[in-house]
């Protein structure tokens, strides 16, 4: 298995990156990195993975465009490596728009496909289940068509990561009213009605999303990334009130004491570091996008992702749920 | 000051109303409530407010038509009694569609408003610091003049309710990035430039809603919707992991008591029932929906915004306000 680094594009540069390469190693010894970026801030990976200088950073504002001019950056030159060369994978912590959109235009869609989509996995209420969300970001706006290939494409990843059957899935709505929506959800649901698509239970709206009910979650690529960001923003502050609650004073700090181990489970089940990337599927090929402040552990989290869906062969799943949808 | 109510539309029937409506009279005992429900539920608020027997309950899931075809509901007599006799205000805990769209139909828009929009404050990590946003359900989709309307009325609620003279004002996007968005972002965004809107600090991410750097954020009704609900479901889920971390034996209760005041004012910041109600603007009067399954506090505390909106002339301002712009 070959998988690209994109060692420069992440908010903490190169660092998180060389120690994540390293721990993953560790784990995946037979796993050959090729990792991009800047030679000298790399060099002690040397002995580990092949490294290619590109000493050049994308911005974190870069669009595709910008992205495919800058021939010598770590990005670019990560992207074209993994097209000449067959890489099955690739992982950025760079630009989103510039990384997804240069990738998408470099490695282009699998045939038929008519839009990338960005999926990840939230957290649920019931432990160990987590619910798959398509699309969290990679279009700014979709149509039906568009969205229904999002469901087959969203089973195909959970059945291959999460090893379910027929996953519930449903569609993100304003009402869990199946006559009611958006005119595109009202679309959506009447396609998949139409499709037969195998485990389609309705509408869902976003309060229901994390109560264990749904396995995957369909939604427009403007709406989901409202969801994504929405749940990270809110989740954070109340982390950041649990913890500023624990440091008050002596007394407070002796309560945490008795409550450490839960408030580390939750912290764990909350956290999107653990969760680790997002794969934009869709692509010929695995196409990690790792958080943009990813520190080592997500960073590592976002290579076993890419790890497992080239495991789990997860682009021919999707060729297959699509040409059997 | 005259303001309706329906008493029989909430998930728990008329008994949190009557114990909110008695608690509402010891604090605003000069405002004059009007009750509609089942008379002899009703019977021990007849001493403090008048009661108009109504005794038939519009479904949860009712639309406006229903509504308006149910004419001995206690929802559908509130309505038409606001309009019959200019009642200043009408509360609702029911069917969120149907009391929207039958208040719509009956009381009507103020002349020039294309749409109205659902409006509520969120919290934000600085400490009594609200964010108001909308449209967060009224509407399936909006256009980009809807949405400068918006802004318009979310400006005026915002200096009725928090007395804030020029609210910084964003746009619900799925990125900063003032030319990027959906194209319903980028041609609102267009808009309130050419308009000069005052205030107008461009987009805004839903992973900063809460950081406390926007009055007002506006959206359209979908997504809106979906951040309301995301934001809510997921807070729901951490409390009740924090409640039952506490929980689990002697040394955490113990652990508890050393940290209760700080999750007390936690629980508070977040908990949707102390905001009390969501406003329908853009209709002649004053029109709150609080929540479906509102207990006394919770809809004492919309009984509690539907008098400051009267107070404050909030109607009347956003007249003003749209007049303007």
């Amino acid at each position: 298995m070959r998988i690209a680094v994109d060692a420069m594009g992440g908010d903490n540069g190169s660092k998180p990156v060389i120690e994540a390469i390293k721990e993953f190693k560790k784990v995946y010894p037979d796993d050959e990195i090729i990792v991009f970026g800047n030679k000298e801030e790399l060099n002690e990976l040397s002995s580990i993975c092949e490294v290619v200088d590109a000493p050049e950073v994308v911005p974190m504002t870069a669009g595709a465009l910008e992205v495919i001019r800058m021939k010598n950056s770590s990005m670019c030159k990560a992207i074209n490596a993994m097209k000449e060369n067959g890489y099955d994978a690739i992982v950025s912590a760079g630009s989103t728009g510039g990384f997804l959109s240069a990738a998408t235009i470099v490695l282009k869609t699998i045939p038929g496909v008519k839009r990338s989509a960005l999926v990840t996995a939230f957290p649920t209420k019931i432990k160990g289940k987590k619910v798959v969300v398509l699309d969290v970001g990679a279009n700014n706006e979709n149509n039906a068509e568009e969205l229904v290939q999002f469901a087959y494409m969203g089973k195909a990843y959970c059945q291959a990561l999460f090893n379910v059957e027929k996953p519930a899935t449903y569609l993100l709505s304003n009402g869990s009213e199946s006559h009611k929506g958006s005119p595109l959800v009202k679309e959506t649901h009447e396609l998949l009605l139409k499709n037969n698509f195998e485990g389609f239970k309705g509408n869902m709206e976003a309060r229901d999303v994390l109560n264990g009910d749904a396995d995957i979650l369909v939604s427009d690529g403007f709406s989901g990334n409202v969801l994504l960001k929405g749940m990270e923003g809110i989740a954070k502050m109340m982390s950041g009130m649990i913890k500023a609650n624990f440091k008050k004073n002596l007394w407070t700090k002796l309560g945490y004491l008795h409550v450490k181990s839960g408030f580390d489970n939750m912290s764990e089940t909350m956290d999107y570091k653990s969760v680790g990337g997002a794969m934009l599927v869709g692509i010929n090929g695995v196409v990690i996008k790792a958080h943009g402040n990813s520190d080592a552990y997500s960073f590592k989290n976002a290579l076993r992702v890419a790890h497992q869906m080239v495991e789990y062969n997860v682009v021919n799943k999707i060729k297959e749920s699509l040409a059997n949808g």
